[in-house]
């Protein structure tokens, strides 16, 4: 037996306890966003680093002004081995409404589901199960060989689904520390169950907080209905200004950077077949929303986006309450591409907002994280190995893609670090994060860990 | 001392007690639009029943298929004196946002605020300081006279605050036991704090819920941001199109059946010598917002509007959460006037939200209370009267105005039991009503008992 073909049978071997580790993990409940679970946070990282000294590596609880970071080095077989920086996020979304969850997100369990087994909880996939399947992967090389194939830093992070406040004064102060030849991210999806994929471009992200206020209080709408302005209504107005008939969003400025996807890529997305009618069928929709006359792939992964993600104001509560309420809140979002400037899309949007408020009304602004799109060579020798590696894992041959979401620690790791990130994930899109029932299927966990061990053999063979 | 003096002076005497019986109430938290305070409603409506009794009222608890009713009977000095049917509910506004409020809504307690001693809680106000201050004069006549001037009726509701379901039914199913010479409803405001104020007209109200629905579960907004509908986006629209640039309502047909206000009525209204900037002031605004060209009394006693009361959709949590809703809902109410029918409106008002619908998105309603405006006339005996009793107490005559606000019963009381009714309230336009911090002046209790002691004269001397 080859020394890969063991290390694989060990990770196969070691799946019922890899499946009871990433429990152990769920269980914790690490939401970053809510300052609540912020003692929840830090045992996520301890358990981290206590399951990493098991592994051999030299790991510890980093701290920072948020929640705390999670460092650890692992030597290679060689000290001329390739040196890989791995990174993943501990923490977790919200859970509400917890009422739509058929289970407690916080009890994971395995379930079928479409004939599939899936390991059910908050986290299963966003990003405990992505980030053990590195994990584990490592535990199968030690137990086969008392070593790893190429040398390891790790770095976890807890702040990822709130913005990663504390991310760059890290990155910054622990430079030298962190540098590594590149760096591997597993945070992304599958193109399909069969395909797995390398993500060549990413989204970035602007969130702005923007409260619009009028009256000194709440008013009953009897005595001053029609007379008083209403921060809903001046919202309301604001929120729809945002997009154009044709789906476009209005903001001054907007598009600059902003670049047509090239026929060649376009072309290879549309064979990727895929039809938009698929991709929003699994959601209950049918019509692509967003920009007219532009596929589901090129919106969500080439185009930029003004989206409101949350919106409050006045009594919201059973029943009924004729109120003019004195303020009123929207959290909203910007997806950028190309070369947009994240600090001058907040700038717009805010001078948008202010251009648009009546006498008597103002607006107080919260910034929620900013980060310019990425966009990664299509074509390089660590992306080549991972191809190699990951086709020769799943069943289909790995594809390059775009991708919609975020992570803005690549451009970090670009900037800051001077390294090429690979971004490859086993998740599905239908694993519903972000939403009740997040789940994670035992086979993307399973040949996950797989994936890993693959790619580090062929990163190590140089 | 003539008559009326000595009754008078009992109800200076009897103040301290007076008070206490306030405080009592205001302590039951009969909050009726939420379904957990459904025991206090009831709790309510019995120590309105006792209370009732102990002064000579034969009064009961009576079923409905919501909070309980209270109705009570009592003798006048003679078999033919007028009969009077004494309206006020005892349900309150719910609280939120409780941190807002400076002490708690349900321990009254008497305070200086601006020179003035005032009664603070919730319901203060709106309308249980209200109610009482006709229950405390039917004592003051007891206790001196044994009985009343005139023969009264005494009907409490408990679902005033939430849009009055049972009410209709409950009238019509007792029609016959109801039904007296006019009515007295006591839940509306001085004109200012030396100014007692006779309503004439009252705007109606139609209340509707939308739910706008698209995606089957909320969505990442990195996956599927710009090619997902997002129902806030489609809710913003709609509310936005509500009102065009002049602040007129856009809805088809909204305006039939509102007339111009005729301009000797403006005349009055403008000699009442408070400007617009007067009004606003007081919330912190210093321009009308609603329909351009119209004064602030105008616009809130003779047009019709459509507010939104409430808004909710996608994460409202601490944080940031980047997620695109599968609904969002607004609470839209109108104020009607004229001859605008409630029921028309709300069609309109649902037709416009479907015509707005872009693909996939459906929307769903609920009805939350419809009636039409009122027009009392603006000269009656009844009116006259009751204009010379209020003129008498306070230092300055008493004026006849309009009302912003909706008092459902007003209509149902003409409509259903053919009874003129008489709106005198001693609530002030700073009380906080539907707010945090809602107080009653203590003088609005005290002259308000002694008020209605005269009205009661002046009605028993025909």
């Amino acid at each position: 037996m080859s020394d890969l073909a063991a290390v694989l049978d060990r990770a196969d071997q070691n799946l019922p306890q890899s499946l009871e580790r990433l429990f152990e993990l769920v269980r914790v409940k690490s939401i970053s966003t809510d300052p609540a679970y912020a003692g929840e946070c830090r045992r996520a990282a301890e358990w981290l680093v206590k399951t990493l000294q098991e592994l051999g590596f030299a790991a510890s609880v980093r701290e920072t002004a948020g929640h705390p970071m999670v460092v650890a080095h692992h030597d290679g077989a060689s000290p001329d081995a390739p040196h890989a920086l791995f990174y993943g996020h501990y923490d977790v979304q919200p859970v509400d409404p917890l009422n739509l969850w058929d289970r407690d997100p916080f009890d994971p369990t395995i379930r079928e589901e479409n004939g599939r087994d899936v390991i059910t909880g908050r986290g299963t996939s966003d990003d405990k199960g992505q980030l053990l399947t590195f994990v584990e992967a490592c535990r199968a090389y030690k137990d086969i060989n008392g070593s790893l194939p190429i040398r390891v830093t790790i770095l976890f992070e807890g702040e990822e689904e709130s913005g990663s406040p504390s991310l760059k004064p890290f990155l910054e102060a622990n430079a030298a520390e962190l540098k590594a030849d590149f760096a591997l991210v597993c945070d992304t999806n599958m193109w399909d169950r069969e395909t797995p994929a390398i993500s060549a471009g990413l989204r970035g992200l602007v969130g702005e907080e923007v409260i619009v206020k009028a009256a000194n209080r709440d008013l009953h709408s009897g005595y001053y209905g029609g007379a008083a302005a209403n921060p809903i209504h001046v919202l309301s107005r604001i929120l729809a200004g945002l997009h154009d008939d044709t789906g476009r969003v209005t903001l001054s400025g907007f598009y600059e950077g902003v670049e047509e996807t090239p026929e060649e890529i376009k072309a290879m997305w549309r064979s990727l077949g895929r039809s938009d009618a698929d991709f929003l069928g699994d959601i209950g929709l049918s019509v692509p929303s967003g920009e007219k006359g532009r596929s589901v792939l090129e919106l969500t992964w080439a185009r930029p986006t003004a989206e409101v993600n949350g919106i409050e104001g006045g009594y919201t509560g059973e029943g009924f309450k004729t109120v003019i309420a004195a303020r009123a809140s929207a959290k909203v979002s910007f997806r950028l591409v190309g070369k947009q400037d994240p600090e001058k899309i907040r700038a717009a949007f805010r001078a948008y907002v202010q251009s648009c408020l009546p006498a008597d009304c103002t607006a107080e602004f919260h910034p929620h994280g900013g980060s310019p799109a990425i966009q990664l060579p299509y074509d390089s020798a660590l992306l080549n190995k991972a191809k190699e590696a990951l086709s020769a894992e799943w069943p289909k041959p790995a594809v390059v893609v775009g991708m919609g979401g975020s992570i803005p620690i690549v451009g970090d790791f670009q900037k800051m670090l001077g390294m090429e990130s690979l971004l490859a994930g086993f998740a599905l899109s239908d694993d519903r994060i972000h939403s009740p029932n997040e789940k994670y299927d035992r086979n993307s966990y399973h040949r996950g860990i797989r994936s890993w061990i693959r790619v580090m053999d062929r990163l190590a063979a140089r």
